[in-house]
């Protein structure tokens, strides 16, 4: 398993007039999320699609929403790879606020796209190799 | 059951470098079909808050990306209500392209709070009026 | 002189901790604003890029902001070219709310760019064909 | 004068399909700018509006986009107060990429609201007591 944490404080133009993080500006949180705990291996996800032409498009995303965030809130997005990516890749995402209470979870997975012929690839070596120190026995 | 159908159309603004729409904004599709679905009911969600003193804040939502969307396509969100809210409200969503194509699913849950007391209430009675001839046999 | 009204709604998405439409929004509008002027000449900015290979980056925008708009106000975007457009293209956008008071001005300049060379030109004819008849004597 | 230097990543929530940093998400990364310019000073804005009752709302923003931001560029972004804010507080910024070359400038101007009486205030001492020492000969 890999987790990487990551702190982001909540802007102005993120909250709604409820006063809270809009509902719609977690996937943003995760987006920062995965490519920061990518950037921690060493890679970055700019060369993924830059260098290697691999894309990651998102296939699914489940969100539980517990409490609130609030205007100017430092959070931690905690972002966690349980299992080798295969033909997908999982991340796991807790948000916490600043009293560490779990405010929000998510799972999110994406593929992986060879952008020179536009079809599904297996999880790069590119991926798999600075992630598999964290996975095996 | 009750379906509504509500077009909008993908801006610049909403697409990313892969030129889709980005995968964070279709919370935001999802507001605007609760929304335009309450408003054809011959309510409007802004008097929930102002007028009823009632909030509905998001407590789950879960989504599958399909196809993509391009930049200027006019979309469907057909938002569906397949059971009488009680301490829940759970509306489905279903994107259209313009081939009527779906290219995205997803499933949001709302609860009702009423922002005197800041307490959790089961569905009131202004909803549920309106709803009821679309559930009853 | 070319005019067009767009109507658009503020959605809570769009909406601050202050109630308000988030001042960063606006630029939305305008984007939103521009494209229907010109898909009114018969014209599509998507076509622009895709089909001519010409795209228009924004060089200069200024904004002032009079009157807040709110949740759910259906606002009308008022688009207007007052110059023939040379080696930029001038926008004039008037924000209207349902009173039909102004309550945002603002002035956006876009420039050409030929996407085949990366490089300025003068605005091209399939724009400037159709906004003739509204500027000839 | 007062000058406060803060870095933000590009997201590719922020791109758009031109491969470009959104011309329209540049307001949001003044509003990191000012807030993180105030916090330098030991205040807080957050406090303003909570503590203080006092709300900044934009007035006007005039931007010059000089080149592209593209995606996970760590920019710079540099806010300066060149005046003693009174009526108005008025924000100098430029955007520097990884180069340090400027891409962008702008002003934006606020003013003060008592949020009690709703009514428009000069700046508060709160506010004008830890600028001083930067603009006293």
């Amino acid at each position: 398993m890999y987790i990487f944490d990551f702190k982001k404080r909540v802007r102005y133009a993120e909250t709604d007039k409820m006063g809270y993080l809009y509902y719609g500006n977690y996937p943003k949180y995760y987006e920062i999320g995965r490519v920061e705990l990518i950037r921690s291996l060493g890679i970055s996800y700019k060369d993924f699609e830059d260098v290697h032409k691999v894309m990651l498009p998102v296939v699914s995303m489940d969100i539980r929403y517990k409490l609130p965030a609030y205007y100017d809130e430092h959070l931690t997005i905690r972002s966690r790879v349980e299992q080798m990516p295969t033909k997908l890749i999982s991340f796991d995402f807790e948000i916490l606020n600043e009293e560490l209470k779990t405010i929000n979870t998510a799972n999110v997975k994406l593929f992986f796209i060879d952008m020179t012929t536009n079809k599904r690839i297996s999880a790069p070596e590119l991926l798999v190799a600075p992630l598999k120190p964290y996975f095996e026995i």
